[in-house]
């Protein structure tokens, strides 16, 4: 039997993996003081169509329950933050700062960087509409790539903001029926050859093309990118106009961060949505935040190498007498374990060597040797990498573990 | 809009309440050797009606996905463990001593203390027959039970062995056709009128219930017994031979861990279960483990009000002038932040009052001043607890707070 196709099985290998980026996560969210949260991951459908129409169906975990609700696996995470908001909105400090690794769901062909499962770093600001907000997630963005030893020369922030095309559009005199078309195009510049992107943009290609090759001036960029500079980050951003984002609901600043050699999909993406917390619970709140999937970041941190999640060190194994398990070792090793240190032993001792070999192979720091000695309150220990041994008293042991434990 | 009825919305102070709870089981598997796998949340049906035949399919969620696979949300770890350690069995050292946190899903009406979805600790030990493994895994469920400052008082781990009545039932003459009949009779004894279980048990009935008054030696209890005592741990167990466990898999061992007072439903519940690889797989291998919910945990935890999660203080709230975001300001707090210190401040900065109202609120270590001494290198601190307040030179900042931070 194989797990589902899209999915995947963590062996222990792959579960410290995924834990250290995990908690690389966690550890720069605190640093930003952002604080964690969690929702269900089996919401009602109503919640994403509010938000995407219909058109998510055809990419997601849907079902009928058992009391004929209907019901999804979570594509993402930011409906569930908006509603958890919507409902306690007034009892928070603004801005509310907030993170969530949810695992997420998508019903899409598995292919390399996308599975139809995977973990996802959420942070978002709410209650606060001006560009600083937008700066700090960015920010927060690029520290988190950073605390995983990459660098400006391994990945890119590209920025841009939807309100640069809707000023664009409204001059145009382009109804705002048809603007959502005109994001999809811009959305698909990378990926469908130039006569499509024409044909979907029509009368306005040229100009389009041509500002897209030459971003003008503009204020909310400038003030994006002094906001960064200021905190040293301009090297890791850039403007880039054809960043809009594929769902329906962003409303300001959008961005997505790139590998340097564009080998990878994107690491994160994220931007505005100030109109979502309305749509779904009819309060005007001001909302942003980003993503930051595990499989990219993942992919990259392997090719790069640059991270090796490795076991904790066994702390002490407990080496028995061939075919005896003397009862006051027994009691020593639950004494140890409760004394904070990893331990463990052989159900069914046999032969010292071959216990030793255990020991070795387990990676343990010391082992501790039991025999009819500690009927004498006397044991001995062997430290495994220096090769040395020594005779301790039981009632030193963990005083003398403590002062060696790193 | 609400979540769907028995799924939970984790805020933030819950959100840390079942972290806390997560961290602490990983530790103790941690001081026992265990280490984490984790598997699909999705998987095929199959994978459960082989373990447990078709009466799942009216607990579980499950339904058709797009690529017309009859999927199940996962209700419970084991077949999932079963499936990973049978692809790569030969590959491993034995015991096998693996733990995982998933979340598990089950349509049932949701109650006090069962939800539709909580999360589980598992832990087994795979490729170990002797009555070894069921103590050390007894041992780690009291373990953690212990890190959660639990005691003697407040809970009790209830041990039987299947064996004892198999043994019991062949002695009889009862076939095996109407052994899982006989189990369901004693798994109901709590739950149902002494009428119905006499009628379930026909002729055995008033030895049945002789045996349950008063249990008689055994050997195979005797050595769990002295395992445990030599353990320390003969306080915290009992024989208890009502305890079958619902599930049709286990063959040896099973116990279950309950509050002293019977107020809660079970904490923990496990045993052994050597058949259910060679049914998944076809391999004949030894295995046994224990499941330890988070829902009844935080109920006893809550109502005993022994652990209160607590959010990490903030280390610095750097306050600026009024209206003014120093620009040399903000890219102290980026040096601060990646110096591993947690940093907030203002977007938009107020009234100096203000400013250290919120600092304040957010329960922080230090406020750092920032003001036009710092283009001459200089920054005021003030250290909130003691409310003393200092000039600092800003490239001794970090040391100065280093020394501090606890």
């Amino acid at each position: 039997m194989q797990p589902l196709p899209g999915f995947r099985d963590f062996y222990p290998p792959d579960c410290a993996f995924r834990n250290l980026i995990f908690s690389r996560w966690r550890e720069s969210c605190r640093r930003f003081n952002f604080v964690e949260y969690d929702g269900p991951l089996l919401e009602p459908i109503e919640l994403y169509q509010k938000k995407s129409g219909d058109e998510i169906f055809g990419q997601i975990y849907h079902f009928i329950d058992k009391g004929s609700r209907a019901v999804a696996l979570r594509p993402e995470m930011t409906p569930t933050l908006a509603r958890m908001i919507e409902a306690h909105f007034k009892e928070y400090r603004k801005p509310i700062k907030w993170f969530s690794i949810p695992q997420l769901f998508r019903y899409e062909r598995a292919q390399r960087g996308r599975l139809r499962e995977h973990y996802q770093l959420n942070c978002d600001i709410v209650g606060e509409a001006g560009l600083e907000a937008d700066i700090e997630l960015i920010n927060l963005a690029i520290d988190i790539l950073l605390s995983f030893d990459l660098g400006k020369e391994d990945f890119v922030v590209r920025i841009s903001d939807r309100h640069f095309w809707t000023e664009f559009l409204r001059k145009k005199g382009i109804s705002e029926d048809n603007w959502y078309a005109f994001f999809q195009a811009i959305d698909k510049i990378e990926r469908e050859p130039k006569e499509e992107i024409e044909k979907r943009l029509g009368s306005l290609a040229k100009e389009v093309f041509e500002i897209l090759e030459n971003p003008p001036c503009w204020e909310r960029f400038d003030i994006i990118l002094e906001g960064l500079h200021n905190r040293g980050l301009g090297e890791f951003v850039r403007i880039d106009l054809g960043i809009v984002r594929g769902l329906a609901y962003y409303t300001g600043v959008v961005y997505e961060v790139f590998d340097r050699l564009g080998k990878f999909r994107a690491i994160a993406g994220g931007g505005r949505y100030d109109d979502l917390l309305k749509q779904i619970g009819g309060e005007d709140i001001a909302a942003s935040g980003f993503g930051m999937g595990d499989v990219v970041l993942g992919e990259i941190l392997r090719e790069k190498q640059i991270i090796q999640p490795s076991f904790p060190r066994l702390d002490v194994y407990v080496v028995f007498p061939e075919g005896e398990k003397i009862p006051k070792g027994l009691l020593l090793i639950e004494k140890l374990r409760r004394s904070g240190f990893s331990v463990d032993f052989s159900f069914y001792p046999s032969k010292l060597k071959k216990q030793l070999a255990i020991a070795q192979s387990l990676n343990a720091r010391f082992a501790l040797f039991v025999s009819e000695s500690i009927e004498e309150g006397v044991v001995e220990i062997k430290n495994m990498d220096e090769r040395t041994q020594f005779s301790l008293p039981v009632d030193k042991l963990i005083e003398w573990l403590n002062q060696r434990a790193t």
